[in-house]
């Protein structure tokens, strides 16, 4: 049975709580105001009352630590291949090579998903456990530039680093690395056991770096029986250095579209540019881009001026809250400022007021705009044509369609029906509870190896995690032991054999970790 | 001297004055309203008055006529040395062959003119003649995609065309053609009479088609001696197929700069790009972009927004009213937009009224707008920086820095003292009056050619004919017989040998014209 129901609950309960606490978002006759928000409750989350996972698996671990060699050269196996989705590079090898690998482990089915785009794989373990955990993989990874690399991007040698020994490849950490060890773990519970404690369905996408545009095709072929699962996991290096495990329990959502300015009817040249000199007497299509986007923001650019485009937005809820007074002693306003190279938050907020408006805030940012001559020196030309990309970031409860129907209907109002407006991208926000058993299971085993903790209600990023939390009513875990760094950069890698004084995990804890995890997911 | 606007651009025919009895710009109080402008009289120029050229050099005719084969080969020796500055090719060789040519004609200086970027040719015929006559040369083409060409753009072959017989190469007609044939036509007259009626005195540069960036340290060089001058030309095939030969009188000023936003102490994202999701946090540069350019203009696009930007514009004055008088039935609306692919002009104006606003307005323009990720599909990023490249055509009175001051001032009033405006270029206006004698002496050698002329005050497109008109003090004749088109396109040709039933020139009548010209002038 799936867990939705008790997630459900407690969101709603947690929802119910909060309206009364929280300061609403103050609505103003007719300009539209940012709304602030404040904390449910003053209350920080305990994590003291998660006790740290006590089972001892010593036949499991020791085959791990006896195999380690073979476990590294899987890992390298699937790094050595390349899978360059943008480039369709080596795509099918791979994801055969993950099929294979479900096969050869003894799942029961172990097929090629075909898509639209580049296939997927599907896998069932059938342990004949009363739980099953979806696991989601993507075999995919992000194109190289060889020479950028100090060891070339698909040799996954071991390199040294300062933190210990790495695997260094593309790949290594973004997704391939985790999620082998994650399958190595698997492995030597079967070698151990005979089988698993939990039954395992295995959905794994080969266009991640693209956006994922057809995984919900997978979805689709196995939605009946994913449902039926009781957790989700993504196998993730969620540690920092310092032994840190940063656990994100949400994502916002996101409305990613193009507003386009043509020629046309109404004026302006449709065809193709023309001499600039006719701006005299002819309207232009970047002047209409340029006045219609800016009706959508205050001055600042920082208030949306789009009726009603605030109105679904809820504060923090009291898990929210109790999360955000646990974590905020991690936020620290000039280490992100110094990293981003920004002088200041908008309004000059700082702190919490900065962490509750960055997690909570919707947003309509400028991605691009372009029309026209972009050289260098002087071209003088009147475009037919120019366009924006626009995205909005969706706290939950924000539906992108009803967002984007906001946006066009306060367009027409202003006279800009003649600005056309294409949908990229949409999808909701996606958040799992802390409470939810998978997410306590993960919790208490990594409690059982580092004392640190970094638990988020939500990052103010987007992903598609809603396929597996609204779609199919599963809590997602998207973590684990384990450190890399360089994903979508030269010489990314995973952390294999720590250095003394690095406290994250190497290789054989972070499969022993996987290890305990399933079988606490199981009880 | 950008001839691009020349051929773009469409004729409009219209004469000489300086009052002003139009109806002014109507001023109000708080929002700027664009001008609208009426004539200054009903009456049309009489080109009946201007007495067709009766004086026949038939000694030189005849040596042009038996000469013919070699100023064909004249031309064709400068087409087939390639002369491309944007791409610093032959550029010497040209500068070098151009200044050998004078030498071999006589002239008594003829040298080369070192300036920051390719360099110029001075010239100097000295024919002991009270008249001296400054030719404006430009040996620079643009660049070509040879496999677009129908015969190759450097081998300058004669071919077959609907119109007769022509030249086609880069260059043939701009604006090697129509030059070298003007210095065929100065050769013929030296080598019947042994001198020139006028001196000459040549600038030549290399660098038309990048702007002319350094066509005033050509001036510069020789300034005290050029204004003594009397006329400047510009050899220009100036006839369309049907014989008409167009006149331009004047041309509009610009100013150019970019807009440009970025990060910094204010807000905004100073290194690099961000991850989108920190808009939420984060200003953007992008938005005080698009929002400081919303200010400039009214909504539509089409009214400057910036105090005091049309105080200096003056209405057409009596010349300019009685040429657009006499020139407004070559205006046709339908035929404009079909050509520009234009559904309507601004405020849906048409005719006289659309003809007035188009030549004696002023214009802000955005050429071209850019930040951020501009590629196919989906990026979520916040850009760091965003630019535009703006253009501002400026009718006579307007000061290029005038104006910009006034936009600098209104963005500071208006609070984007962040937004960092670059100046990339600014001339003033330039127009010669229709009863200048060199303009008269031109006119009537046409009349005796072809019974058509379109002359017009000015046309919307910019160059910098202020050197001549304003700084050397020199009215303007850049005008000829003959037809050509392609400039800056495959199959560039001139017509040298037209076809029954064309009615423009071929190269003969062309020099002949140019001939009978340099006597008129001298007269």
């Amino acid at each position: 049975m799936s867990k939705r129901s008790l997630f459900v609950l407690l969101s709603l309960a947690f929802a119910a709580s909060c309206e009364q606490a929280s300061a609403p978002p103050e609505p103003v006759a007719d300009t539209p105001t940012r709304p602030t928000f404040s904390l449910a409750t003053d209350e920080a989350y305990d994590f003291n009352r998660i006790p740290a996972y006590l089972e001892s698996h010593q036949a499991v671990y020791d085959y791990i630590d006896n195999n380690l060699d073979d476990h590294l050269a899987a890992i390298q196996r699937w790094l050595r291949q390349p899978s360059i989705s943008a480039q369709n590079v080596g795509i099918h090898e791979m994801a055969e090579m993950v099929r294979q690998d479900l096969e050869d482990m003894g799942f029961a089915e172990a097929e090629i998903v075909p898509t639209d785009g580049h296939p997927g794989v599907w896998g069932y373990y059938d342990a004949g456990a009363d739980k099953t955990l979806v696991v989601y993989l993507m075999y995919d990874v992000q194109p190289v530039n060889p020479e950028d690399w100090r060891s070339p991007p698909f040799d996954a040698e071991v390199v040294n680093h300062p933190l210990g020994k790495v695997i260094m490849a593309r790949g290594a950490t973004n997704q391939k690395g985790p999620q082998r060890a994650f399958l190595n773990a698997l492995e030597s519970i079967i070698a151990v056991d005979g089988t698993l404690p939990v039954n395992i369905m295995v959905t794994a996408e080969g266009e991640e770096e693209l956006g994922s545009p057809n995984y919900p095709q997978i979805v689709d072929a196995y939605e009946d029986r994913l449902k039926t699962a009781d957790a989700a996991l993504f196998p993730f290096n969620s540690q920092r250095p310092d032994g840190t495990v940063s656990v994100i329990l949400g994502v916002k959502g996101i409305l990613y579209f193009e507003v386009i300015a043509s020629g046309g009817e109404w004026g302006g040249p449709a065809r193709a540019e023309i001499h600039g000199s006719f701006k005299a007497i002819v309207d232009s299509p970047v002047w209409r881009l340029v006045q219609g986007l800016s009706t959508l923001v205050s001055e600042d650019g920082n208030t949306i001026l789009v009726p009603n485009y605030y109105d679904d937005i809820r504060p923090p809820n009291v898990e929210e809250s109790q999360l955000i007074n646990a974590g905020i002693e991690q936020w620290s306003d000039q280490q992100m400022q110094a990293m981003l190279g920004v002088g200041q938050w908008i309004d000059g907020k700082t702190g919490k007021d900065a962490a509750i408006e960055y997690l909570f805030s919707t947003t309509l940012n400028i991605d691009g705009i372009w029309g026209g001559y972009t050289g260098e020196g002087v071209k003088t030309i009147l475009p037919h044509r120019a366009a924006a990309k626009v995205d909005s970031r969706l706290p939950p409860d924000i539906d992108p369609d009803e967002a984007l129907a906001k946006i066009r209907q306060h367009l027409d109002n202003q006279g800009f029906g003649d600005l056309e407006i294409v949908k990229l991208s949409g999808y909701p926000a996606s958040q799992t509870s802390v409470d939810a058993p998978a997410v306590q299971a993960a919790l208490s085993v990594f409690k059982k190896y580092t004392g640190n903790l970094a638990v988020q209600p939500r990052i103010a990023g987007s992903a598609p995690f809603y396929q597996f939390t609204d779609r199919l009513g599963l809590p997602l875990v998207p973590s684990g032991m384990g450190f890399g760094t360089g994903a979508h950069a030269p010489n990314e890698i995973m952390l294999v054999e720590p250095a003394k004084g690095t406290a994250a995990a190497g290789l054989a804890d972070i499969e022993k970790a996987y290890v305990d995890f399933v079988y606490a997911l199981a009880e």
